[in-house]
């Protein structure tokens, strides 16, 4: 049999003890299939005291990423600390420029640096795999790079962080507004350090970032992705929805149109009967559609030790059978620099509105919807308990619209004299 | 750019059109993703005036798919005319002997002589590869093979065979019996020309006996799946299942359990709200449960043109692009002789029998069921218009009893006196 694939494994945490567990649980299976043996050699983590689920007796330590991407007896450098910048891309860097090819769970780092560091590996002969980064245990990188290769991609779709899903269908499940339910979550440790990174869309724009780079052949561009989180999702705006039979996700959306790459992370009404719309919890789902195969749907777990940890080694796999392909799915030379667009794509919107309960108050909204090129496929008018007696709640459902007129009749509400406070417009993504 | 990649195309049916369309219409694309160009250079059909839908002009023909598998100018020999014997088998045999690479779309052939083929493919080096075979676009056996490579594969289930779900969901939705509804699929050209490959599961097993081969490191043994096809299922059970949350699907299940390899292709009942029990129409999932991973769900268009073309040439792009794996994930020499065991993992299973409306009736057919050790966990009897008047249809769901407990129970029936025909049982898998 062949000689050992040698792994260097940086970052301990949740991931990393669950890649160890693979490693040592399925090394037998792990050789079979991959026609050679795969070991760990050595380890590096900010604490070594701590005591984590996992013998790591059998590794060498080293306290610096950097140092453990350049041993010598360590082929493949695994990076699953996190972090956009510092001992992530470093320790990254480091181990492209010593003959290292690279696997890794980072989103973050790829977003942010994905082309610059594609380029680095391509022109050291070597490969970043990153299946882990993208829907946990999803085989979604391999399913749009490799499965759908001979199709032209016409649009990606997403639900691509669990907390947010968790946090929108325990919303609708149990009533509850958003700030009882972030609370919750937050007791239940599913929000990072810094929950914007979830819950403002952030982590899920990074994923998507890296689908759209695949799946249109540009170079990864997440400075372009629109992004707005949940923050303002009401549990009104969720029950509405839940009546009109849709539900509000998180939902990524990335095409070419004409003019340019759309890429967008945020709320949208989908309907309730579609998968999308049926996914529960803190499930992922990937939507990917080509002009062949037609509409791939994927689920899975999207976090999680053992379901990224799998992703992880996934990707070993493919390199110790002999799988190397582009970092992107082509060189990354040859990536286009993205011409990147404002969402224009017409979609049905979903507009919710208190206006002062007097005559012709419907009157004046919907002539600011006509004028701005919108017609009314929808309207219903919501008796809602606590509302103030001269206040009355609208539900318009509009036909298709381009975003830009939607935003522009929501900047003439205001001189109606007839709103009461603010109007919330939610995106229908036809799914 | 290195020498383009040449295809022999055996098989000018809708899969055979499909190729043709996106090797001509993706040229660029597929160029790019590949590192290299890919070119059909010679084609063979069995009648050759017929009218297709591509521009064949620029290919050489050849009347014998033997004689299209030895050319020299093909590097990749594509078989996609079917029949698992014949000319399917005698040109992939001469393929593999002259050196080529095979893609094909064709379960019966693998699952006939999957195991034969695959030692013969890799003591010539040479690789074949079937994504196309099992739920038409969806890349399935990617996902199995490589990125879950790294799980021990604990249960794979999947509706492969559209037509069935399109007559199960149909005979649902319009309330309408099965013979009426495989009359209409027969119309609309949805059955082949043997129904019962369809109707009596044999092609949705072929495809399962493939997915068992590669998730638990078996030779491909499909004269062991336990077929039953659907030509049984009333509109009657369809709606008794309903109205308890559950909807029947031809669901195939294949897991490894201490007695040996289970592998059945069977009407199931599947709760209504997984995804499995949401399936409507022509559309193809598929599950797979790993140990680290949890339980993945794939979607996706399982025949068609455009969708087995999609997935025959992702097939052609891996193999352009050096990606070479053993035919079912690991050397066909390493691959167990499967050791198969008849269904025998308990499930809670619904049974409906007509009983003689009178005293005493029910107790006797409890007292069977409990004698062979199966406990009651619902009973429900039903006003059957159109029932004998001394007639009762009585429904059971029982708690988890071992097939063969099932069995023995139905057997003791009669003896009781008071079963009208046949008593139904259905197991209910859990999803």
């Amino acid at each position: 049999m062949p000689a050992p694939l040698r792994l260097g494994l940086a970052g301990l945490g949740t991931v990393g003890v669950g890649v160890v567990q693979i490693v040592q649980r399925h090394a037998d299976l792990i050789a079979a299939r991959a026609g050679r043996p795969v070991v760990i050699t050595a380890v590096s983590a900010r604490d070594r005291s701590k005591n984590r689920d996992a013998d790591l007796s059998g590794y060498a330590w080293e306290t610096d990423p950097v140092a453990l991407a350049r041993r010598d007896d360590v082929d493949v450098f695994i990076e699953v600390m996190g972090g956009h910048d510092g001992p992530a891309k470093a320790s990254t860097e480091a181990a492209l420029a010593a003959g290292k090819d690279v696997v890794t769970a980072n989103k973050a780092l790829l977003a942010h640096h994905g082309h610059a560091l594609a380029l680095a590996a391509e022109s050291a002969g070597r490969v970043i795999r990153f299946e882990a980064a993208v829907a946990g245990g999803i085989p979604v990188i391999k399913a749009l790079t490799e499965g759908l290769a001979a199709n032209r991609i016409k649009r990606v779709m997403g639900v691509m962080n669990g907390t947010c899903n968790y946090i929108l269908t325990r919303m609708q499940n149990a009533g509850l507004p958003y700030e009882t339910v972030f609370e919750e979550a937050r007791q239940l440790g599913y929000l990072e350090a810094d929950p914007n990174l979830d819950v403002g869309g952030i982590d899920a724009g990074h994923k998507l970032s890296l689908l759209s780079a695949i799946a249109f052949g540009t170079q990864v561009s997440f400075d372009h992705v629109e992004l707005e989180g949940i923050g303002n999702v009401s549990i009104d705006d969720i029950n509405h929805a839940a009546e009109m039979g849709y539900r509000i996700k998180l939902l990524g959306v990335a095409q070419e149109t004409g003019r340019g790459l759309e890429q967008r992370m945020t709320p949208c009404l989908v309907p309730a009967d579609s998968p999308l719309g049926q996914l529960q919890g803190g499930t992922n789902m990937v939507v990917l559609e080509g002009d062949a195969v037609g509409q791939i749907v994927l689920r899975g777990a999207g976090a999680g030790s053992g379901p990224t940890a799998s992703a992880v080694m996934a990707d070993v796999l493919d390199i110790a059978r002999g799988i190397r392909l582009p970092v992107f799915g082509q060189p990354a030379a040859t990536l286009r620099a993205p011409v990147p667009a404002k969402s224009a794509t017409p979609a049905p919107y979903y507009l919710r509105m208190a206006l002062l309960d007097k005559p012709g108050a419907l009157a004046k909204i919907a002539t600011c919807l006509g004028e701005a090129g919108i017609s009314i496929d929808q309207m219903r008018q919501i008796n809602q308990p606590g509302e103030a007696d001269d206040n009355a709640v609208v539900i318009f459902v509009t036909h298709k619209a381009a975003p830009a007129d939607i935003a522009h009749a929501q900047s003439q509400f205001p001189a109606t004299g007839v709103l009461v406070g603010q109007a919330v417009a939610i995106r229908i993504e036809a799914v």
